[in-house]
């Protein structure tokens, strides 16, 4: 497979699951957006689910201006001083949806940075709450339900608390 | 249509345009590839089309590691004094295919860009060559072929001389 084919399969992945996601989960509960990237899934989250709170970590903005977050939705700084805050401002169990699409190029510094998030995001998905990631993480009351959702093993994860 | 949407689109048309060049070129004549950026395309094409001679301009290569071409097909600069000089090396007509994936977010500047650029293109596309780009180039004397190809209009060029 080309890097062509590869990047293709790969934003078709994310793609079909934040589709999916976005009709799984409750009506109630914040969504959260870890990374914010170009701002493409973020444009897709928030048309897939009008109306919806969608909050977006990032650590320094740089996407398209048409997919920058209104103020109070977009949380500026290191995640692991902000999502500690936001946990005590909106209290555990309240994301009914994470996306996680972090990390570089570096495959044991994204592992470290998955085990570190790994306890914060467990901490904020409400019972049957959707995290829906790029790799994988470390969540011991959540079920890894990535085979369930039809898409390639290894390429994206899903799990369920 | 969301911007993720909108970006697996763009690339699944260049990738199957792309193969449909490689299936129809002549079996004789050089490939260039115009910008290589990521890598991708670049990868794309020599796994089409093993042992064909592919040469690649860039003006400051930062591609993934395992898609930089071999120095002597990598050609470093700027691609109105490296173009003129590699059509005097191999002559008018010795390219059977062109690949342009270039310009910046700025539309008014890739337009003149590819105003620049298409009489440089059309000198050394051999009868029957194919140039594939990412936007409109003005060559008087090749056809627009787009709408045979089967991409959706405006999305992805191609030009047959």
């Amino acid at each position: 497979m080309t890097r062509l084919d590869s990047v293709i399969r790969r934003l078709t992945a994310q793609r079909d699951l934040l589709d999916w996601a976005t009709r799984e989960i409750s009506a109630q509960g914040l969504v959260l957006e870890l990374g914010l990237g170009n701002g493409r899934t973020y444009d897709h989250l928030r048309e897939r689910l009008p109306g919806r709170e969608i909050y977006v970590f990032e650590r320094s903005p740089a996407a398209h201006p048409d997919c920058i977050p209104p103020d109070e939705y977009l949380i500026v700084g290191d995640i692991f001083e902000t999502l500690p805050l936001f946990t005590e401002r909106f209290g555990a169990g309240s994301a009914a949806l994470v996306h996680a699409d972090i990390g570089t190029g570096d495959a044991q510094a994204n592992r470290e940075l998955a085990q570190r998030l790994s306890p914060l995001i467990e901490s904020l998905l409400q019972p049957g709450g959707l995290l829906v990631a790029d790799r994988a993480f470390d969540l011991p009351s959540c079920a890894d339900i990535s085979a369930q959702t039809g898409v390639s093993e290894g390429r994206y994860f899903v799990y369920r608390r």
